[in-house]
């Protein structure tokens, strides 16, 4: 931290720009930026515009950029600094309907008063354009106070995040040097809990997989045929039966290579979140976890490799009954990967367990969907302490280092093209309702979170 | 046997009769039977009218009965003769789409010649006409020569076959002393093989059952809860896996109490009739026998009992890929029993053993589907000896004793409602189509069979 003083006079000044704030908000959230919906194309140009605008005003070289889809928008500061920083968000947002289920048009934002507080409502208040705009609003005050935004800081934001990000792949690599930095800042994760910040350090990996096994050419008369003749789905059923033994592990050979224990530290801060497991799984209708033995309700989710059937088909399933052999059974399988493990050779390890259990005469068939590796930052790296330091003081509570039981692609692919960690740090809370009729962003969220960025800025650069 | 220069008349009539025999059955094929499709039940009474008629014409007492849905053809001869014999056959034939991939109209038989010898073609030209006219014919033949036709014998034709013969247990259980006799014969099976006759004397049972398990309340995240919250397919997949071991035997708790080993009478019969396994699964592209090992092909389709898999599904399936943990999970599934096998006990096995993998806050729902129990004649009976007899006789070759791996639930009605078992002896062949568009019948088929009846009621009269 280099200056508490200059700290408290950008902190002063974001609290005294507030409305100023929530407004440029609500202006941006107006233009609707459905990204994914061609007739909206001029809107999601235009929100590129707006951002590029924003930060032009605040100093940056800031550039709408083109790509085979949405635009992106890129701005550079001036370079130097002591460390490199990227921060990434979207400038898109999901499309609104069902549209009678929203209180008010998604498109005309405004601040309503609620038991927790003002929340802004309108599509994109949080995901992502209110949770981007606390780093904007950070830097606008930044430079109130400094004269001029931190060096050596560039922002990247898509449009196409609510697409599958397309064109951020061939962008990165396209403009590799121009991107790469020490740092990447990601907002557009949630608070722990309400209340309580959190940096998700640690991103689960995927590995989809169909597998198909086929075998008489036609399906067959459980009379004729039952009892002599391979049934496909019950090859199927051992197979996928025997990925796990009775303890809850997976028995793919090497599956857990690789594999390393939570460290004490991580041990420790996670135990420190009084994470409640039935609690959790009570929300959905179940209270027993189901997975390693020996191993807490979060690292099951956030630190433990699996394996899931995620869909399953073969033979009649209809109304009623048909005393056939299927001639074929299908699943769709995932594993959840984590840091160490290659989704590559759990892939082939998976074939070659599903092959021990096909008779000869039967086939199999593999499709492969997705492969992407988990991501684990080195938090390490002193300005990992430092973020941590810098939430715990804006939000009075101890911030956490958390894991994500799913992934964020984008997350991965920073370290695998631009060979950078990303510190992922959002102030979104469960009730949001992302993606849904009715989002909002609470105005907690958007001060506390500008100010967040401010003190963990002057911390990092 | 009472009288060979008897029975040689009876076989010279039929011979003699053969032409006037088949314009007969296409008298009778005419008459468009759909007994499932209300449109032809005016049709479908014309032609119980039309065999009521024939029988009538033989000097039985013959009716057209009704019932809930198609009528039931009931004729009688004068009581007495040494064993009472009661025949059974259906009427109605199969609905004849598609249309298009018929050579000729369905209901307008005529006779082919073929590389195997003239044929009859025409729906229900097999199934069932054809072969229940192979009785009636030969009951024509001994009226011709013996002046009347056997005592003690009752005719039962009914017109829902096809359509799982909804009212005939409550025909039977409503005319049972009427119907009661020592001994039933069915002729709605086929040759061994071409050329070969055969009695079943044993036909499969059928246990089905539709399993559900429910897990969280719905579809939940696999990035949020995989590795934490049961899911349904796993469990299923479990519970499916262990009901085998890795010999083929079932495991459920004494689910082979009262299976019987195969008697060395019928081991060799059934050796005897060198039954190709390999050459029966390439049929359908298939090579190697799955069941129990040390098992013959033949003993696991007609004399092992078996549990299949007959559908499953769960969470998506579709295109592409969804990292859902499913909701919920079904299968279908359904066992194949034998002689000594208790359908409601096997059921019970089964739900407990499933219920063991059903982890406490999941739940499991058991539906029903099925329930008949297996159906082995005693062919200690005389009358099965002199009916292979017969038949060796007839058509030159050893008769055998064989399985059905299917149910017939007509000899199963028999033995629980009218307590006698059934001579299942019919002369359709592999290439018969029934079911199928060119349905057909060997005029051999036709000949042989009448003249099979005339031996097999000479000895059984």
């Amino acid at each position: 931290m280099k200056d508490d003083k200059a700290l408290g006079r950008v902190l002063a000044s974001l609290d005294a720009g507030l409305s100023e704030a929530l407004e440029r908000l609500k202006e941006f959230i107006r233009i609707p930026s459905v990204g994914t919906d061609p007739a909206h194309d001029a809107d999601t140009r235009r929100a590129a515009e707006w951002l590029r605008d924003q930060l032009a005003g605040l100093g940056f070289d800031a550039a709408v950029r083109e790509t085979a889809g949405q635009p992106m928008v890129v701005a550079h500061s001036a370079p130097g600094g002591r460390r490199k920083i990227l921060f990434y968000g979207h400038y898109d947002v999901q499309p609104v309907d069902p549209l009678h289920l929203w209180d008010r048009d998604p498109f005309d934002p405004a601040i309503e008063d609620t038991p927790d507080g003002p929340v802004i409502r309108g599509r994109g208040a949080c995901d992502d354009k209110g949770q981007l705009m606390t780093f904007v609003e950070a830097m606008r005050a930044w430079k109130a106070v400094h004269g001029r935004v931190p060096d050596g800081l560039t922002l990247l934001f898509e449009g196409e995040e609510e697409s599958g990000s397309p064109s951020l792949q061939p962008f990165l690599t396209a403009n590799e040097d121009e991107l790469r930095a020490d740092l990447a800042l990601i907002c557009d994760t949630s608070l722990y809990s309400d209340g309580r910040p959190a940096i998700t350090t640690q991103l689960r990996g995927l590995m989809g997989e169909e597998i198909v096994i086929r075998a008489a050419d036609r399906d067959l008369h459980s009379g004729s045929f039952g009892g002599l003749a391979a049934n496909p789905v019950q090859v199927l059923a051992n197979a996928l039966a025997a990925v796990k033994d009775a303890e809850g592990r997976i028995t793919l050979p090497g599956f857990y290579d690789g594999v390393e224990e939570l460290t004490n530290q991580l041990r420790a801060d996670w135990d420190d979140l009084g994470f409640d497991t039935e609690e959790f799984l009570s929300r959905v209708g179940l209270k027993q976890p189901i997975g390693e033995k020996g191993r807490s309700g979060l690292e099951m989710v956030w630190s433990r490799p699996t394996f899931e059937i995620n869909g399953i088909a073969g033979g009649y399933a209809g109304e009623g009954f048909k005393t056939v052999l299927p001639a074929e059974a299908r699943a769709k399988v995932s594993c959840r990967l984590v840091a160490g493990q290659d989704p590559d050779r759990i892939r082939a390890a998976l074939r070659e367990h599903v092959r021990r259990f096909v008779p000869e005469d039967c086939t199999v068939e593999f499709i492969g969907h997705g492969n992407s590796p988990a991501s684990r930052m080195d938090i390490s790296d002193p300005a990992f302490a430092a973020a941590k330091e810098a939430l715990s003081e804006e939000w009075g509570r101890e911030a956490a280092f958390i894991g994500a039981g799913g992934s964020i692609p984008i997350a991965g692919d920073f370290q695998t093209i631009l060979g950078m960690d990303t510190m992922l740090i959002g102030f979104g809370r469960d009730d949001d309702r992302i993606h849904s009729p009715n989002e909002k962003y609470n105005v907690e969220s958007f001060s506390r979170g500008a100010r967040s960025w401010a003190r963990i800025m002057a911390r990092l650069v």
